[in-house]
Order: structure tokens, then C-alpha cells, then sequence
């Protein structure tokens, strides 16, 4: 059976930030049913998935850029977006998966895929979790929270944590891990309107926005007069460089985030670096997949933590595939509020 | 029985490197016995030293400095320079010494010094090692380098390893121990007979000058085509920039020095530091001082190999004490050929 397929389309490599022109909307054909199949008991074969949401991530824009350096290769200007998602089984040629399952993992942007490297899909057992959760809170960004502060930062009770773009999908989830381990966390956003969910909602000790600052140093002086522990680094450029001159000694800055946008967003470059030595600073950067052997008691912890009512998420959905574009593209003016997702799809 | 007693005096807090114009050498009486005396047993009196030996190190910038930030404040104006030293005591009120003792610590700049604060004394025991290698293979610098390479670096046997500033006190010693651990170890210098004390004494695989590099991120690339695991960085700055783009996964980056070296070096700003995140490395700033309890297992690992010829040690001896001024001055144009000391008297 063959039917129409919505996709979005990377028209060509972009240069700094994506707009919504870089990305076109298109219609192509798709078969329902896979073929060929390959022997009946396959566990490589392919799935075929109807996506249901869409996950919108920062990391996104080193993918749309024409840079082969890093971790993962860009996309390929006129193919279909990759991205997370999740999506329902509609067709399988692999063992491991059948038609109804619903699977998250890396999919294309459109409303149906086939996809074919299926390491990456998992399949999401029935719980009365939103299944959209599975792309922040028990995704990729809730990973990246969850190792980078509890492997990379190091993190002792009591001490005094900072997160930049606090109130983002890893953000949000960092610092209340942070509050939960008896730390005091304060988080800078820039908005009003986030900075208030930092303080109410979140449970931050305080937060600033760095928008309304005029000396970013003087803000966390305010907030910090004893000095930062933990520097849990989403933003890089001249928040970083802030804080540098705010450590205490034997303090932890963990760098997250992805290549193009530590190297857009502070072409002048990091003149405080020299602040690791007196202060025995140790800076680390790190990928939330070389920790993967942890992710069932990551998914255990934020669960029942976040069933107790002790972890709060808060994602921002837009409706449509069509919206996708704009969606993406608001990330990097700060447009979100909460981890920015897309239904494509209700069931 | 009072004697007359040169001293170097800093005029003023400098900025920048000093000129050999920011000392001055001036005389001053001194009473050869301490008085007053405290208690006979006390173990907090005081202790009058000869100066036999004085070191250079590059860390002094930073004391000559009106910087108070750091983790040791500055010298003061119109006093007599410190630094550390190895002195024969000549009278004591301290338990712990007694005339004739060879000690090496914190002393000041002069003939003979009266040292109040004796904590930062340790009595050299007897050996056929050179006293003055107690202020650089078996001193200070030495120590550095042990716990910045083992405590910080962790290296593993096979690993590339790089050094800056790599014939200088700490660098020639931990391009030695990167080789007996069984890394492949490279080091950078600045001129043509220091490249050649790498390759051909200090045993290192390979060297450069930076100096003739028109591309130190070339010269890199030349010498580690593989990429670097472990960087000892000594001098910060454009290295170091050029350094973040060529480390392997994994790598640590190991940031010694002092706030001076840095600020001085490199004002432009490095911007290579968001590739922490794709290769996820470890940069980290560190202190001998943190790492104390280890010394003697230093000095014995260090004199162990010495005694054997494993590890060889070069230092450049000024003789007078009127000759430190130059001597400190030229270090930071990389005049030493080696671990710059001055020798005040014989014995």
C-alpha cells in the first residue's frame, strides 16, 4: 500500500544559525509495507515506524553545517532531517520489533520512515508517562543531565552549582537532580518568564536573566558570594568566560553542549582559562553516549523520582509537521520554553 | 656578632615580565645569633640560615605582581625577594634544626636570612646528589612535574604525550617520566640547541622549535599524526589553542603554571576551547602543594631512576648573589638552557 509522506528537507549546509528557508517541506511516495523482505527471523532487518514526535535539540544545528569533524556526520542537503523521535511500529522485518510497538530513537522527519539502522531504536514500555517525555526527560537530554552531572561534575551536598540555559531540556533537569542531591542551584535563563519557572516551578534557589545584566560577573557575584562548585556549562562563550573568574578551589566546570555553538556564539575566545590553575579547576567536556551502559538506572531514578512528584518537566509542543522548521529554528533565539518538541501525530 | 648582608630588594610591583631595573641590590646589618630566644625545647623558633643556593622560578612573576587573587600573595615593595633556596643553618631556636643542618624551603634573597615561618623547612639528609637539584629534580619543580604527570594526566603505557616549554625545570622531568612509563613523547622549546637536549639527552622521541614554526598547528599535525593524549601544558597561550585542535578522544589536558604565564601570553583569547565536547577531554589546572603527602614516595622514585641514569637532570648555574636579578629576568625570555639556580656561596 502506498501512500503520500510528508517530509522536511535540508535544502543546503548553512552557515551560523538555521533559518526556516534552509528547510523545505515536500511530498513523496511511501510503500506501508516493507519489501523486499529479508529470512523471517531477521534481527537486522528494517522497521517501518509512523512518527508520532519529533524531538527539536540544539546539537541539531552541527548536523545542518558542512563540518566533519565531529562525533557524528552531517546531514546530507536534500534528504529528509534526522532526528529523535517517537514513532509506532507499522510494518517490521526485524525480530525485535513488532507492528503496534511504540519505539524512540533516531528517525527522519516526515510522517513515515523506514528505517533501517535500528541500534538506536528502543522500544517504550506501556506507563502512564507521556510518551513525548521519552525525547527529554527520558531521552537524550535527560541523559545528558543525568551523566553529566552525576559522572562529570562530581557533585558533593551542600555545594554551590550554576546551570546556564537553565530552563532548556537539560537545564531544567540538572538543576533539580542538583537540588535533589542537597546542593544549592541557582540557573540563569533569558526570559523573565523562564527565570520565574526557574524559581517556582523548578525549585532553584535563585536565578537570574542574563539578557537584563549588564556585568554577567557582578550578576554571579550577587548570586554567588561564596563562589561556584559546579558549573554545569550549556552555553559556553562569555557565560563561561564569567565564570572562570567565580570558581572555588577545586571547582568543576562540565562543558555540554555541541561544536557550533560554543564556536558561534564567542569568536573573541575564553581569556580566563588561566583561572584552572590557582583555583585547581578540572573543565570537562563529555558525550552523554559513552555513558549508555547507565541509561536503565538513569530511567529508574528520574522515574521514580518524577512519580513521587519530586522531578518536574516542562516541554514546549508544537502541532504539526509543518511547524518543525520554526520549531528548530527557535532554539537558538531562546523562543522555547521547556524542551521543544513536535507532535506530528496523536496515535 | 653582626655582619653586613646583601640583599635583593623589589623596588615596586611590576607589570608584565621584570626588568633586572625592578630589583636592586642593597646591604643591611645582621646578628649572626637570634635573639631574642624563646624556650630551649621550642619547636616554632626561629632559625638563621646561609644561603647557598637560590632558584628561579617562573611562578616568582606572579609575586611581583599587586595581584592578591592567587593562592600566594604578593612580595612587598622595598623587602627582600623570596624564594625557595638551599641554606646551611647557622644558628637556631628550633628544635628541629641544629647548626650545621643542610635545609631547603622558602628562604629569602640574601646572604643569610632569618627565617621565622620554618614549616616550609626540610632537612636534606645526606647524599652524592648535587644540593642545588633540590630546587628543581628533587624540589619543587620536580614534584610538579611527578604529580601533574601521574596525579593529573593519568597516563597509560603507549599513550602520545606533549610538553611545552619541554628543557625547562619541570618539562625536561616529565617528558623523562612520560618515556619510562612507556609513552611516545614529544616536546616543544625555542631554540635549536634545546631541541637538540631533547632528542639527544633528555631521550624524548621528537621535538621542535616553535619559534621556526610558521604553523604550530602544522607542526603538531607533523610530529602527531595519530593525535595527542596528554598534553603538559607549561606555557598556555597560542600552544595551548593549537594543542585543543589536535587531541585525541579522551585526552587530558594538564594546565601548569602560574596566572601570570597565562594572562601575559595569550590576550586574544583562546578559542579552540569547545573542543572539550567532541573529544571529550579533561582539562585541569593543579598545584603541587595539593599533593604533599606523596613527596616521599617522589623523592624516592625520582632519585631510584637518577641514581640509575634513567633520569637526567639540567640546570643552568648563575654564580652571586648579585647575578639573580638577570637570571630571574631571563626566564622569561627562555635565556636558561635548563633548571635556572643561582649559587650564593660554596658552603
Amino acid at each position: 500500500m502506498e501512500i503520500m509522506n510528508k517530509q522536511i528537507i535540508l535544502r543546503d549546509y548553512i552557515e551560523g544559525s538555521p533559518k526556516e528557508t534552509d528547510m523545505t517541506l515536500e511530498v513523496a511516495k511511501i510503500n506501508l509495507n516493507i519489501q523486499p523482505r529479508s529470512s523471517p527471523s531477521s534481527s537486522g532487518g528494517a522497521v517501518l515506524v509512523k512518527n508520532l514526535y519529533l524531538s527539536c535539540d540544539p546539537y541539531m544545528r552541527g548536523r545542518m553545517r558542512n563540518f566533519h569533524g565531529s562525533y557524528i556526520p552531517p546531514f546530507s542537503p536534500g534528504s529528509v532531517i534526522e532526528g529523535f523521535g517517537v514513532s509506532k511500529v507499522v510494518d517490521s522485518d526485524n525480530e525485535n520489533f513488532k507492528i503496534g510497538d511504540i519505539v524512540t530513537g533516531m528517525t527522519g522527519w516526515e510522517e513515515y520512515s523506514l528505517i533501517h539502522k535500528t541500534e538506536s531504536l528502543r522500544k517504550i514500555q506501556s506507563d502512564d508517562i507521556p510518551l513525548s517525555y521519552h525525547l527529554g526527560l527520558l531521552g537524550m537530554p535527560g541523559f545528558t543531565a543525568y551523566t553529566g552531572f552525576y559522572e562529570v561534575c562530581c557533585p558533593k551536598k551542600g555545594e554551590y552549582v550554576f546551570v546556564s540555559a537553565a530552563s532548556g531540556a537539560v537545564g531544567q533537569i540538572v538543576g533539580q537532580l542538583a537540588k535533589l542531591h542537597g546542593c544549592y542551584v541557582v540557573g540563569s535563563a533569558g526570559t523573565s518568564q523562564k527565570v520565574d519557572l526557574l524559581k517556582n516551578k523548578f525549585g532553584f534557589d535563585d536565578a537570574f536573566n542574563y539578557k537584563e545584566e549588564s556585568n554577567i560577573d557582578a550578576a554571579l557575584k550577587r548570586c554567588f558570594p561564596q563562589g561556584i562548585d559546579i558549573y554545569f556549562d550549556n552555553v559556553g562563550g562569555e557565560m563561561l568566560d564569567a565564570v572562570l573568574l567565580n570558581m572555588r578551589t577545586h571547582g568543576r566546570i562540565t562543558v555540554c553542549g555541541m561544536v557550533s555553538q560554543l564556536t558561534l556564539s564567542y569568536s573573541e575566545g575564553l581569556k580566563n582559562v588561566y583561572m584552572l590553575i590557582p583555583k585547581r579547576i578540572k573543565m570537562q567536556g563529555f558525550i552523554q553516549s559513552d555513558y549508555l551502559h547507565l541509561f536503565p538506572q538513569f530511567l529508574k531514578h528520574i522515574i521514580d523520582n518524577y512519580k513521587q512528584g519530586k522531578i518536574i518537566y516542562i516541554e514546549d509542543m508544537n502541532e504539526g509537521l509543518e511547524n518543525a522548521p520554526s520549531a528548530l529554528v527557535g532554539l537558538f533565539s531562546g523562543k522555547n520554553v521547556g524542551k521543544q518538541v513536535i507532535r506530528v501525530a496523536h496515535s
